[in-house]
């Protein structure tokens, strides 16, 4: 897989690519990682990356020219342009799974301050990682790679993401490891039995309590308002 | 404000220290950001950072010992404790907007192969950014970094953070800048006329219309199920 970035801060992307799992991918050539600089294809008639919003507004607001021609210099026809930005559908696992599948995937990252709308005009989709605002689309670029990175065929032992939360529609049961027993705090008896299908149960019971504990709407989607109440 | 982040990884945040927002409110002193090396308390009978998962299962559970030692060395009275993991509640700009009036934040970076569950008993909450699952913490513990930074005051103009996505319970209205044509594609006209009331009514009716489009769930939480469908 090619994943490219498009970005006006390409220096925010040094250290990510030396993360172990992102570098261990790119190692094995499963995944190629490749940061363009928007500020490149600022020159000509377009010096600017951003200028004041039409209609007035607090905020600079990213101009399309160099963010297209950005974009034009790498995307093939097989390319799926992915566009970070707030206003953007929420991302999640069934999309990082959509996106593994891909064979190149480019992300351009907005400006929080706006991002000229014409662009979107020429992604395939638009997300955002979250209900929060953040200074940049790097972080979010970053996420999304992370998250689609992992779930490649010879990057993670293959096992590792079956029980994962959200996988199976539930926050992943709790987890134990030694000492048994910490300053006073000890682990759940049934883990030590050795009983498999007890062992099961357990997990099964406590994966369903965590997940209407913290998340009723993983359970039922109706409810989900009830988050916000608690 | 002060900001401690507890990692095994705190190489993965060298350069998230220079990122221009951040870079600005650390030197005008607006926050204080230290990381904290999880490994430099896994001596003495603790020698390792991770174990095996009581009850069997794929991956190896990061053991309470390090981290909580690690977390009562920074800790104080005036402290909230946030672990970030997948199995959390949903952070959302309300709660960076409460992460933002606290004196000090600690952020645990979880491993997402697991954490052992005693570790949450002496936190104040534990939180995911959004329904996927990536490698480890790190990238969460930089979001909610930069999300409640960003809302200091000083960091950026207030009139910056006022209209943004998720503050009115609206996606943002459409922005635009140069040039007025983009190889036929126009700024639409209303923006062009410096009327602010028109200006103002077509913006709100944009805001809602993409709203509706990409992020329904904002507008009728009941309706939450119908992003899952299209």
């Amino acid at each position: 897989m090619r994943i490219t970035i498009l970005t006006i801060f390409p220096e925010m992307f040094a250290d990510f690519v030396k993360e172990p799992v992102i570098a261990r991918a790119v190692e094995r050539k499963i995944v190629t990682l490749e940061v363009v600089d928007i500020r490149l294809f600022a020159g000509g008639s377009f010096r600017h990356i951003d200028d004041d919003s039409y209609g007035g507004g607090a905020g600079m607001v990213m101009r399309c020219g160099p963010v297209l021609e950005a974009l034009e210099s790498v995307r093939t026809k097989d390319s799926y342009t992915a566009v970070m930005t707030p206003a953007g559908r929420r991302y999640d696992q069934k999309q990082a799974h959509a996106f593994a599948k891909l064979s190149h995937l480019i992300l351009i990252c907005g400006h929080y301050e706006g991002l000229d709308e014409r662009i979107l005009n020429h992604a395939d989709g638009a997300y955002t990682i979250g209900d929060y605002v953040l200074t940049g689309g790097e972080l979010p670029a970053k996420v999304v790679c992370d998250s689609v990175i992992r779930l490649l065929p010879g990057v993670l032992r293959e096992t590792a993401t079956k029980e994962e939360s959200f996988e199976q529609g539930l926050l992943e049961y709790p987890q134990y490891t030694k000492p048994r027993d910490w300053k006073g705090e000890k682990v759940p008896e049934v883990l030590l039995t050795g009983d498999h299908e007890r062992i099961r149960a357990w997990r099964q019971k406590e994966a369903l309590r965590i997940t209407r504990e913290r998340r009723p709407d993983l359970l039922d989607p109706e409810d989900a308002s009830s988050d916000e109440t608690t």
